[in-house]
């Protein structure tokens, strides 16, 4: 296996993946420092908003490598590491190549901006696998070169823009995903997912902006849909159906805070930016056209039960998958 | 992430794993050399049964990182590889890491012996993920020990059993695979796989032993079952079916020197190492309590379409998966 630009960026995507969604509504970046040629100190990601970038997270990290007691590893915000590398890298950065999956930040928002640090810290050479597309935060690498720091752009920009994907999206429109479960043979009957993949499932519902549901699957199951396994807040919710009545004993119209939508006319969701259906096969069909990803947790055994999907063809592409405990996870994206 | 020993080990594992069945009968073999702390020099894997073993090409891949232009790197025996960085590593590895994931083999066969050349190259540290259980080959730590190596056993022990898992099998038995093809939702009709993923089940079948497939898709499909799509070698062929009689006319009886076994008593599968099924799933249940692995490649489609798995119940481990094009391919350990 060759060990150049490709695999370090490849690190970079990789760990960046681990916070795809989690990171909403900022985009899921991945960043690697290496010293000299080969000599790998750090690969962070971003991880949540209003936390660290991830070129903040890596620096930090590389600079500890060397130096595991210095006084930096009590710094925690952004703001604080800045401030701190500014002061005392005394070069150590510049013999290193920052690979970043997406062109550092240039104006100061929550935290300061990324091609401000690096402009001052001064490394080798920085690859961006792709430019920014956000006209408030684009610019970092003309910052960058501007001050004579060699600047690659575009190693592994496919795989950087599936990334970026969703944040393009949610950032301009509205980002839909389809969350489904099921065994090895596509089998979706009864309870298939661990605790883990549940608790996972939680984590997305703290995050997203909305949650779309059939009216069916509320009747029959009367869902809580919050995200207690991990504490963390419940969405709104969208009942796609028909009949407007429900019996409002059903613990989801129960939780404080909550706006419940009921209505036959999908339209809505386009107010929202973040979307996670859940819940029922049926509105597959419906919403197959301006569906973004599947997000699809396999569980690796094979059992008896009705596959509903098979009414419907779609074309994916696996954008990534990861591991939940011993389940799988596919990022799955629709090919339009 | 943290990159310490288990980041490295988990790198010359996923690299093994690119050639698992492929290095048959050895086993599937990661290593990666480390210079310093951090530097990655190289990642790599033994390829094929006869070929330089996974330590003698990152050795060379990790020395050549430093000096491209040295002859070593017209050297391709694994004799002469041996033999060359013996004279001329110069205490190049002195402050290097080795990291593989069998223990380095001990005796002379058709390679001379790993444990040899690190006891000549002496670098700082070998970490081993598993021990060989291998009495030809064990006791290549000892060696190592011996010379003073500091040597450390057991990272990522679990991984590199299961990497190791199929070795262990056929070489004190037999190994026996399912490979399946199904869409996403477990669809399994019509023509599912792509071009790539065709090629390398023919691949598979260029090394396997034996393989076996039931007579109704014998009679139905009347195929050829060799590895003309690589050029490869046609492996014997097991037909289970009561009723012996075949049309001799199908073109997996007319491939010269290929045994045809055609019988219902699978206990002569016995006498095979390495036997990959294919072709029908009703074979599954008969074979479930034999079977090591499910090799299956998932098209990321959904389609319309019988789920033949339906009546099984199996659990599974997911060891590891990987891409062939836009398919995944999932290598997955019935649960015992
Ligand atoms: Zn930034
Ligand atoms: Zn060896």
């Amino acid at each position: 296996m060759k060990i150049n630009d490709n695999f370090f960026m490849k690190l970079a995507i990789d760990e960046a993946w681990k916070y795809q969604f989690i990171s909403f509504p900022n985009p899921a970046v991945g960043c690697v420092v290496v010293k000299g040629e080969s000599e790998i100190l750090a690969i962070e990601a971003h991880k949540e908003a209003g936390q660290a970038h991830a070129e903040v997270n890596a620096l930090k990290a590389a600079f500890l490598k060397y130096y595991p007691n210095d006084i930096l590893k009590t710094k925690s915000s952004s703001k604080q590491i800045h401030e701190y590398l500014i002061k005392n890298h005394n070069g150590f950065f510049n013999d290193c190549k920052v690979y970043v999956t997406l062109e550092p930040c240039n104006h100061e928002g929550k935290t300061p901006a990324c091609a401000n640090l690096l402009k001052e810290l001064k490394p080798q050479k920085v690859i961006v696998a792709h430019e920014d597309l956000n006209n408030i935060a684009k610019g970092g690498c003309e910052t960058l070169k501007n001050v004579n720091i060699d600047i690659d752009i575009g190693c592994m920009k496919k795989e950087a823009y599936e990334l970026l994907y969703p944040f393009l999206k949610w950032n301009s429109g509205t980002f839909i995903f389809y969350k489904m479960a099921q065994t090895l043979n596509g089998s979706i009957d009864g309870s298939i997912s661990s605790n883990s993949a549940k608790a996972y499932v939680h984590t997305l519902r703290d995050k997203i902006d909305l949650m779309l549901i059939g009216g069916n699957t509320v009747r029959t199951d009367m869902p809580t849909l919050d995200a207690r396994y991990i504490a963390g807040r419940a969405p709104d919710v969208f009942i796609y159906s028909k009949n407007k009545v429900f019996d409002t004993n059903i613990p989801l119209f129960k939780i404080p805070n909550r706006k419940v939508h009921i209505s036959d006319d999908l339209f809505k969701l386009l107010d929202y930016k973040f979307v996670m259906v859940e819940g029922t096969y049926n509105l597959l069909d419906t919403l197959k056209d301006r569906l973004d990803y599947i997000v699809l947790l396999v569980n690796p055994k094979i059992r008896n039960g009705a596959n509903a999907l098979n009414e419907i063809d779609i074309d994916f592409e696996i954008v990534h998958e990861n591991y939940i405990g011993e389940e799988k996870i596919m990022f799955l994206k629709r090919k339009s």
